[in-house]
């Protein structure tokens, strides 16, 4: 771990105590707030109660933007050497994506779905993807984070190929991965692209977590999106709006892979959220509810909704919001 | 109020006995900083001297950009059931604006005015806005920040139509409000945003307070920015110098409402100012001359100019700059 | 200095001692870290190893951007009446710039390089900039940070004319200069701009220290740029890829003056980097590694490579890394 992580673990020891002690009062009642002090984070941690997922019936894509949202590939576990391995299976593919009722688009994706598999691991484990290429193309998959010069995914895999990513992840925070290959803003607009989340050692708190990863679709080739979109599909939580429980806490890992935009930002309705820059730190950088991210910045954004009800989230930048890149909460009652 | 304002208190204590030092020598003088420290805060607000207003011949839009940067509007305080109340009255309606010699548009405003009135409450207050429609189109007012549901003003408000918004403001910092009718791009580039404003409990140190709301105009409905404007109407402070103290503490409201464009910066000439992101702080997050914000984003900056005379202040996108969003300073000797 | 500067200085003690540690395991090895220790800073300084220059035999353009990386300009040092003076001479003229294969541009350039010169002070120092335009346009130089109107270098110098920008250069920190003539667009895409480095009075701990100033170039003149570069030739460093040490700080300092464009990001591969914005602080802000940056937005990163090989650094907008905006490091063994 760098020296960074040191200087903003101190911080961590302060917020610690106090986070416990706001979602005692706002996100679970001041009853079980002391359980939680008595009885430690294992039990605090049962406490966090996913909603059930809404039944989707027009899912014609392969895969499903509300199941997506919460699943975590934490790969096949291994002990080699006295050393924990994590090991993921990659698969680049080509499928039809309906974007909506009149624009079909040939993705290029991991394991048939955009953006790819959420993979996550835990500071200090070996990470070990399997990368098979089964797509008529040639792809690679770069992961961001420290790995040597021949696991850093910018040489092309051919069809039928295989090629093995190996390195330590380390330290924690948020890390993009996405096809390097020229045009890299093909690759990566086509759909090759997702997110590593490398967990501190000591977990961070119970919540609600999910994961949005933002794209663009060029349509008609012009280097410019005609629509975007959270998790693959447009405008799909704000059709199939996304169920969370009020007063609890939701983790949202946000990722920005947008080509040919500079930059967008993520802004929530009715709420603030806490920012923790690349996922680098245990304590928040700032509160607010507007966040710039150019290409491939990420984020952990921190919030718990008091109000039930159904609020928006979108990029504030209108346009990108009115081409796809809209979503609804639907915050229950508890 | 959350966990987050509370770390950020503590820093606060630390600089608030720094800043007092720091405006006794550069902004005060030795001799008033040692009453201050007597006298306590009321006594060093009254010191706070705001220049004469330089008279405009040339205004034809009902509004004076020149007034409206120290306009805040506290509303009607009331006392109900031994909460403090806020009641704002909002009007939505349209007017021409002559955005130079040359072309007119017919803005969509809020209390003739783009941008719409700046908003002031303090942190646990409850608002009351009364929003008066009597726009031929619908309009609504969404406000950045905490609230339920049905005060989210995401509903259309009819012409001829009244919908008040209410709903206590916590905690304190920066937030937008603005149209949320589709198109919301169209809706706001016309002029139906502005700013809510909530303090602190325990105010900021006084300072001369002035609010800065940068807008796109698009004149040929072609979705690009044409014209850009601080306070409604393009290159008003180039043609008016605003003018302030030479050492007296500038504290800036900024807020970026353009459409279209992901992202501006704002920048001043020969100085450096303090940002304090989203107003959510009461202690700087750093000091620069050049911050980018996207769309939404808004910053408290502070400075003090320690030298007389005309100092431009610009998005450092110098072709925004150059299409009417360039001002400035006129720093006078005192 | 601000106060800004006062409360990271009481941070940056707890990393004075932090980073000796951290340089000392993974930079130096422990017994250089033990060595230092005893014997202070600029024993340590002379630790930090340039790798040999390759030689560069394709230069048409004047200047090399391999040698730029590392070329500080120190000025001239006078002491008049007590006071520090450093002096520099800078003349603006044009060049032609063989940006490929295939395109020329007439640059209008500083001391015949694009980006110009890098000019160095200590905070406090004064500088004493003589500037003498001998291209057939009017120029100008205007530097950011604080200074009286008339340094501010917003008025014309004409062809074969000299002004003298003289000021006290406080507080350290980043601080981009640029032609400020109207329109400022043009002349700065010209290539009219460069960065000034003023060091904290006690130096940053030794680091390999490296220049990178972003710019685009609008070869058609339709407000859009067709090709990017790190200090000025497209693509210079992806062909030439710039030397350094493996485990050995690098301190960069990263400007980026792209006109017509929002913003871009900054990233490098294989590694995170620390951010120190603005070069306001002793202390990092973040550590990342994708920093957006709007024009004229400028920060220090700082990283090692722990491991040798070839790696790229590009801004992740991909479509501006593939218009010439792509360079290498090569991470020699030490």
């Amino acid at each position: 771990m760098t020296l960074f992580s040191d200087q903003k673990e101190r911080k961590a020891s302060f917020w610690t105590r106090r986070q416990l002690l706001w979602w005692g009062l706002t996100g679970i009642g001041a009853a079980s707030a002391g359980m939680l002090i008595k009885s430690g984070v294992n039990r605090f941690s049962s406490r966090v109660k996913i909603p059930p997922i809404p039944e989707i019936t027009d899912i014609s894509n392969g895969f499903n933007p509300i199941t997506l949202l919460r699943d975590f590939d934490y790969g096949t576990l291994k002990q080699e050497n006295g050393k924990r391995v994590r090991e993921f299976e990659v698969i680049a593919n080509s499928s039809i994506l309906q974007l909506n009722s009149a624009i079909t688009f040939v993705s290029w994706n991991l394991n048939g779905r955009v953006p790819g598999p959420t993979l996550r691991a835990t500071e200090g484990d070996r990470v070990r993807i399997i990368f098979h290429n089964e797509d008529g193309h040639s792809h690679s998959i770069h992961f961001h984070g420290t790995h040597p010069e021949e696991m850093d995914g910018v040489k092309p895999v051919r069809h039928g190929k295989t090629m093995i990513y190996e390195f330590d992840v380390n330290p924690y925070g948020l890390y993009p991965y996405h096809c390097h290959i020229a045009p890299v803003t093909r690759h990566v607009s086509k759909g090759l692209y997702g997110l590593l989340i490398v967990d501190p050692k000591k977990s961070r708190p119970p919540a609600d977590e999910m994961v949005m990863v933002i794209g663009g679709y060029d349509i008609n080739n012009d280097e410019k999106n005609e629509l975007y979109a959270v998790n693959g599909i447009p405008n799909f939580y704000r059709d199939h709006p996304i169920p969370i429980y009020q007063n609890q806490l939701v983790r949202l890992y946000v990722l920005n892979m947008v080509e040919y935009d500079p930059a967008l930002t993520f802004h929530i309705h009715a709420n603030l959220f806490r920012v923790y820059r690349s996922g680098r730190s245990l304590t928040p950088d700032e509160e607010t509810d507007v966040i710039t991210m150019g290409t491939a910045e990420r984020h952990i954004l921190e919030f718990a909704y008091p109000y039930p009800g159904r609020f928006m989230f979108h990029p504030h930048q209108d346009t990108i919001a009115e081409h796809g890149c809209m979503g609804l909460f639907n915050v229950l009652p508890t």
